[in-house]
């Protein structure tokens, strides 16, 4: 995986989610879930989430790994619906994790 | 931001989250949560993804991004406790979405 | 169990979460959970449906049962909150599947 | 609603998801879900508290009930499948807050 940059993989992901605003509803997967609007995408996010907790709890990495995906995806799908992308929530993690050294926990005021 | 790389910011975070499994667990917020095992990680999953639903029916971007934030965080979080990362997520949704140029739809054989 | 009375536990529960709402926010924890607000008491929800999720998942009768009565209870405190009670949620149910012999597949037009 | 006992709703369904058991998978919704098995049932557990949750957030008191009634009787499909019924869960809900006068914030050692 060493061609393989992270940056890459979720900065085009944005990039092709911005394409398929703009797609007919029926050329994608994506497409139809923009078409559905933002019920759709938030009940896959509570899917996803509870797929992720299932596959966790059956202690299968792979199905872990490809149900994080899953739900990452979808709060992707999420974010370019609402005009966000990537970029903010990383900004986000760097701001409670960042260069500055404050511990995480003080970052997290609340529960 | 010009200078915040993605993966820079996953990639560390990974680190930070390995290195918390050796620190007592109350010295931060993680390590509490490691202490406490499974579960409680896959609560707090469960809960953020709740509170990305209801700040994207608020439709409140900054909040949004919030949750989204702290909904991959603790995924971050089962990933470092189930000894995987980030990469392997990333390596995922490359394989659908990568160069190869493969419709997404294609790439997921089910919902 | 022969003096239990189904209906008299979610109809007694519906008086108890009433009488609460004008209960001081410090009395009880649903006093408290009013206080909180909507999100609040969808946050438990969404928190006591993943707790259910997980205790079914280890296939812990008792766990399920006493997750089960937490998810219940909290969308009781939901219905209170919003001026509805359990009777809407029942007659509801027995639109579906009651006298009238109607499957409940049909009676279930959307997934 | 004056014929309508809370009891026989939830008594008449934990009835009928007992019948559903021994249907052809083909035959109904419940019938098809049993053969799916459990993660398909916790999948729809998750989903219906998500959908909960939206309905909620809209403030849309029929859409709330709806999605309510939806979550329980899924609830009701898993307590079956695990060879449990509503019984269990009102006497669970009964010791809680029952004739004994115990405040319930009492009854609830943990959240």
């Amino acid at each position: 995986m060493s061609l393989l940059h992270e940056d890459d993989v979720l900065a085009r992901l944005a990039v092709v989610l911005e394409e398929r605003k703009h797609a007919d509803a029926g050329s994608s997967y994506v497409a139809k879930l923009y078409a559905k609007g933002l019920d759709a995408i938030l009940k896959k996010v509570g899917e996803e989430a509870t797929e992720t907790v299932m596959a966790a709890k059956d202690g299968d990495a792979e199905h872990i790994v490809y149900e994080v995906a899953d739900l990452w995806f979808h709060t992707l799908v999420l974010l370019a619906h609402q005009g966000l992308g990537p970029q903010a929530v990383l900004a986000e993690l760097d701001r409670r994790f960042g260069l500055s050294g404050i511990a995480e926990k003080a970052a997290r005021p609340h529960d």
